[in-house]
């Protein structure tokens, strides 16, 4: 009985995947629009490529000049006396094919195209320039980022194809000196933004290895580069900008392969507004989807959300500098010499949903030998400027660090002057390599670059956002918990098995809608819920035998696939008991039906046992255009239609991703114990959505989406009932659900 | 019938004030306990307040020697060839009451006192000290702030009697050159805090004319120097960082007069978690009011709140620069030559609560013109680099800011390089003094420090966080509607008024607790809803008369102050209708009052009209200990309790106020019509929850708490139904309950 007849695409990882190495690490260049006038963009680019110490030759290709720089000038890639690797091209679109496909025939394996006019542009033009480009790109199986894109740079290989004006050659090295670092890779589909990263990040002593900015995505897209980047196995955190996933399937699988290296991906969604979204369409000809399909995927698979540009370098910086050291939990503690600055510190931990205890007896007697009778041990730990001026940073942390309690720790400092950190610098150092604990410092002073490099160097990141210090430190317990959940391999299974062929069945006879009485067999195939006793009639006489032969009050229904909302064209009567009753009822429905829908098909009437009383929750399967299908939980009618108190995740789902996704809900309480109710059954709810999500995944490509509306959830050990329910089976018209219905 | 009869206490600002120009604008200064040590903080001190150009005298006052830093030193303040107005005194905090002593003597009107070891020690020593301080303050009327305070600096009299490292004298002069600049004054009891809003301001070129840190607060508190700063109108925008409130009132005065005076307050209140709390207490001595509380309070008066120290600045930066030209509403206009930074400053508007409209065609039409294919003008405005090389950044803005769809700009910039802001600066100052709708700039390269000063020079602040520059927008938009608002004179009335002689028998006549029947003249003398016929009655007999007499379905409830959840107590019998339902309920009622609650008063049975259908609230007074008495609103049971769904509003309220209020409830929707359900009246809602706030006023003295629960909102235009009610009078072991209870 049990085949495996699920059916999948072909995952696009089996198809073949230009040389990216090639890319990002060749021995020689071309720079095909080679140009020596600095005030434009060309000139830039040829100035900041030459201006670095790439090991390698730049070639400089132009009609215009025999000789770039001081280098000699070709016509033609085709003249070039060795060949490069990487051709880098910036003339004008319409010249973008040829030089392209004369690339291809010199044998050049990558190219960065920066020329804008393709299909970000208005009109027909820059699309099919852009198409041909791509063509080119798969003919001669090579390795393209753009157009309109604003390059890359291989900052180890100072390799800087790009004319961002952030990667210029100055006094700042392009790499922090000093202590041996995790590396940073950015990728971005914007170039502004995605150079931005370097600014930032630079100024905090943060060690980037590529940033990568892809542009239209033509041919590569980001989540490709991120393949390539985790391979390679030298990046310690990715911070990616997504304006646009042509692949959800690519996208997932490098989630999964980050999450499983302990890389995190830092990333940002431009396009969770409408007017985001508008943005990003003409930016980038990027067809954003659904937010709310996003967010599910990053809560899946660990992706942490950033919000501004230092933020996101903060989390980063964090995140690498602790990777070994993550906490295990989210208690903090607090030490400072500032009694404001901890007490504001500790309202912001506490905003960022972490806890600050107050610390045990006996650490706090160590601390206390330490402190002037002003000073206080409970957490945040006030030592006054006194103590920390004999004790000196580390020392105060060194105290408090293993408290049982906390799993991290937090130094409100001061940072303005090296100086005072200078004559700490060693125990700091010997205490970020000694600690079992991350420990996180804000400095509420600005802080000297010197202090910032001195700290750095001496294994801390420095915060100077209160916000942004709390939310690392939140973001790093939770990205431990959920990569050793999802490391613990869980296969997500039901007993008994669902009866796939039987869902199979009944999915082929159903024409494009699935009424409850319908849908009942499939649910009933996997086992979803208990669904009360019922009969579908077709005459009032039937109704009342049904009614009688299932010996209890009975709703009911009519079965049509143009009702939607049954309860508001009068096609239920809930609570029907007696022969006279039922029998009436079932021509008030009829009538019902035939005044206010007169056109619809009916296809009977559903005569259903009513349910035990419980909490009305909904389940659901909605498909989101770029991710598919995804399950969906909300509490009761009212919450989930006015409130809009649903979540979403991928499916298939664990029964821990299933519980997770309960407690999100913002009215999750209403399945608690309270007052004189009994607390609702979120086993059996959990394990509903566990099967839901099965049989979702099972027929991917057949089910465009369930609503099951509502279910009661009766109090715990007694299960949940299945009380309404809708299979609209998958078209080509029914688009990106989740977008349009929220 | 309609006499007055409110009693007040006596408000604060009565109370004789001492002499806050003194110790702010002193002719000169003793300082006691003045030192050459640099190491130490004395010498720090000293050293910090002789090395800026202060224009008077500073003596020196300290027993060990003859001379500091080249400055005669005198042993006593007793001593001096002068009357100083001010004594910086920082000496150990036994010596303090002698040598403030010694300054009342020698005629000295204020005195900052940095010393520590006062209340905010462990130990009952310090507190002593601290009220002596105060009684010796008192009795020679001098303005003192601390102890335990880190002093303070006015920045145009370059007078900084702090030991703060940030005001060390430096390169960079106290206030920034160039254009005139509106002003910000710092309060704050925290000093390390404090101070460093100067460091983060300065670096982002904001004046600042006062920084103020009061420490443990013993005599002056931050209020009074907000009051003295209102009064003086030099200030354009104050930060105010909150541990402590002592008096509820003045903090109500001086955010009234700097609503009026339109200078607004940017605020962050310390003790927000309990953590917090714990900080606050112990690190000055304060005692936290209820977090639900203070922001009541900043939503009446518009206080800005701020969650990081850059956003603060960054917040009084932009309401200082566009103090004359605030925004008119929420629509944004987005101007940029990054496609992925206005996308993402799309999103970032969006979830500050920004709309980000499309322009309109004629706008369009006139963008379109400058911008090349790949650009576009829908809004955000993607110009592309191209057209802003061309046309600059303020041509950019000059082609949106006339559209009728926007009340203000945001410019994404790159002010990496000052090069090119230097040429556009001349455009940017005229645009800057010729726009109507603000224009905020936010740079997602990071700034160089000239780019910062020049844009600040043209009139604009530079936003490098771009939440902060959403958020900035949002709140000046914010602060001028709340504050257009304010200035037109509402008087919260009443038609018909109040009977308050009725309401003040009905209170005497109570004791400590007032149940429904005995609460039901009171709302009836204030016309809070509907109150449905009812008697209380004390035998089965009366209450099947009674009910026969409502000849209606009733409500049975036991009426006992020791019975407050009357539904888990089966106090309640719901729907009775018919003599032997009634005579029956009253027997179960009074059988299980008897059994479940034996020791419980019992002061009869209310039989009450059930109340026609509608949407559940509940509505209260709460007394907070700082700010007395606020009002409470939230939807329905299961909201309320599980959802914690409520809002909270200083009484009394206008109309104005209560709607505002009921459209901040998360539930809020709840109200409206859906699918079949009419809207409830929410005019009546309204209504109620003035009159309520009215009678709270009226007898703040009185009533400690307020509880009407539930109250049920019939449809629109019928009115709602107060369906029980409980009324506590104000007692003084009560506390602050809202503290207490959330």
């Amino acid at each position: 009985m049990l085949r495996s007849t699920a059916s999948h695409a072909v995952p696009a990882h089996q198809v073949h995947m230009p040389d990216i190495h090639a890319l990002l690490w060749p021995r020689h260049v071309a720079l095909i629009g080679a140009s020596a006038e600095l005030e434009s963009l060309r000139g830039r680019l040829m100035h900041t490529m030459v201006s670095h110490p790439f090991q390698g030759q730049i070639y400089p290709v132009t009609r215009s000049h025999t000789e770039v720089l001081g280098r000699k000038a070709y016509a033609s890639v085709l003249d070039l006396p060795q060949r490069p690797e990487l051709a880098v091209l910036i003339i004008p679109a319409r010249y973008i094919p040829q030089a392209l496909q004369d690339c291809g025939r010199a044998g050049v394996k990558a190219a960065v195209v920066l020329s804008s006019g393709f299909a970000e542009a208005a009109g027909a033009d820059g699309s099919l320039l852009q198409a041909e480009m791509r063509a080119i790109a798969e003919r001669y199986d090579m390795a393209v980022i753009g157009p309109n894109a604003e390059g890359f740079a291989n900052l180890p290989a100072a390799l800087i194809p790009t004319f961002s004006p952030a990667l210029e050659a100055s006094e700042r090295p392009l790499l922090p000196g000093g202590r041996p670092r995790g590396q940073v890779t950015v990728l971005a589909q914007s170039g502004g933004i995605g150079f931005s990263f370097f600014d930032h990040g630079r100024a905090k002593e943060l060690a980037f290895r590529y940033i990568v900015t892809t542009g239209n995505e033509a041919c590569l897209e980001t989540m490709a580069i991120a393949e390539y980047v985790l391979e390679e196995g030298k990046t310690d955190a990715l911070i990616v900008l997504l304006e646009d996933v042509k692949n959800a399937a690519t996208l997932r699988r490098v989630a999964e392969k980050a999450l499983r290296a302990g890389v995190p991906i830092i990333t940002a969604k431009i396009g969770r507004s409408e007017a985001g979204v508008r943005a990003a369409a003409s930016h980038t000809a990027a067809l954003a989807g659904s937010y709310q399909a996003y967010r599910a995927m990053f809560e899946r698979y660990g992706l942490i959300e950033g919000h501004d540009i230092d933020e996101m370098i903060d989390l980063a910086n964090a995140l690498i500098a602790w990777r070994d050291r993550l906490p295990l939990g989210k208690r903090v503690g607090i030490c400072t010499a500032s009694g404001g600055g901890g007490g504001w510190m500790a309202d912001t931990c506490a905003a960022a949903g972490l806890e600050v205890p107050i610390l045990d007896a006996e650490t706090r007697g160590r601390i206390d030998r330490h402190l002037p009778a002003y000073g206080t041990s409970q957490n945040p730990v006030d030592a006054t400027a006194q103590a920390v001026h004999r004790i000196g940073y580390a020392g105060l942390a060194r105290l408090v660090m293993d408290a049982p309690a906390v799993d991290g720790l937090v130094i409100v400092i001061t940072a303005r002057s090296p100086k005072n950190l200078k004559r700490q610098e060693a125990e700091l150092a010997r205490l970020a390599q000694e600690t079992k604990k991350p420990i996180l410092l804000w400095s509420y002073t600005l802080p000297d670059p010197q202090s910032t490099k001195l700290l750095a160097d001496a294994g801390y990141p420095l915060f100077t956002d209160i916000r942004n210090c709390a939310r690392a430190l939140a973001a790093m317990a939770d990205y431990r918990a959920l990569r050793e959940a999802f490391l613990k391999p869980v296969e997500v299974t039901t007993t008994p098995a669902p009866d796939r062929a039987a869902a199979r069945a009944t999915l082929a006879a159903g024409d494009g809608v699935l009424c409850q009485w319908e849908a009942r067999p499939l649910l009933a195939a996997y086992g979803i819920g208990a669904l009360p006793p019922a009969a579908l009639v077709h005459s009032a006489a039937a109704a009342t035998e049904a009614a009688a032969s299932i010996g209890a009050p009975v709703a009911l229904k009519v079965q049509s696939p143009d009702i939607a909302h049954k309860t508001e064209a009068g096609a239920v009567r809930l609570n029907v008991l007696g022969a006279d009753a039922v029998s009436a009822a079932y021509a008030a429905l009829m009538a019902a039906a035939a005044r206010l829908a007169p056109r619809a098909s009916i296809r009977g009437v559903l005569v259903e046992a009513m349910a035990p009383p419980g909490q009305e929750v909904i389940l659901g399967i909605k498909r989101d255009a770029t991710f598919g299908p995804l399950l969906l939980v909300g509490l009761g009618g009212v919450n989930v239609e006015l409130l809009q108190d649903v979540v979403l995740a991928p499916v298939p789902l664990s029964l821990t991703a299933a519980r997770d996704l309960i407690v999100r809900l913002k009215g999750a309480r209403l399945l608690s114990a309270y007052r004189g109710r009994a607390a609702s059954d979120v086993d059996a709810l959990a394990d509903a959505m566990v099967r839901l999500g099965l049989l979702a995944k099972d027929f991917a490509d057949e089910i465009g989406e369930i609503d099951l509306n509502p279910v009661i959830v009766h109090p715990e050990g007694q299960g949940l009932s299945v009380v309404d329910a809708l299979v609209i089976k998958h078209g080509p018209a029914l688009g990106p659900t989740v977008a349009r219905r929220s």
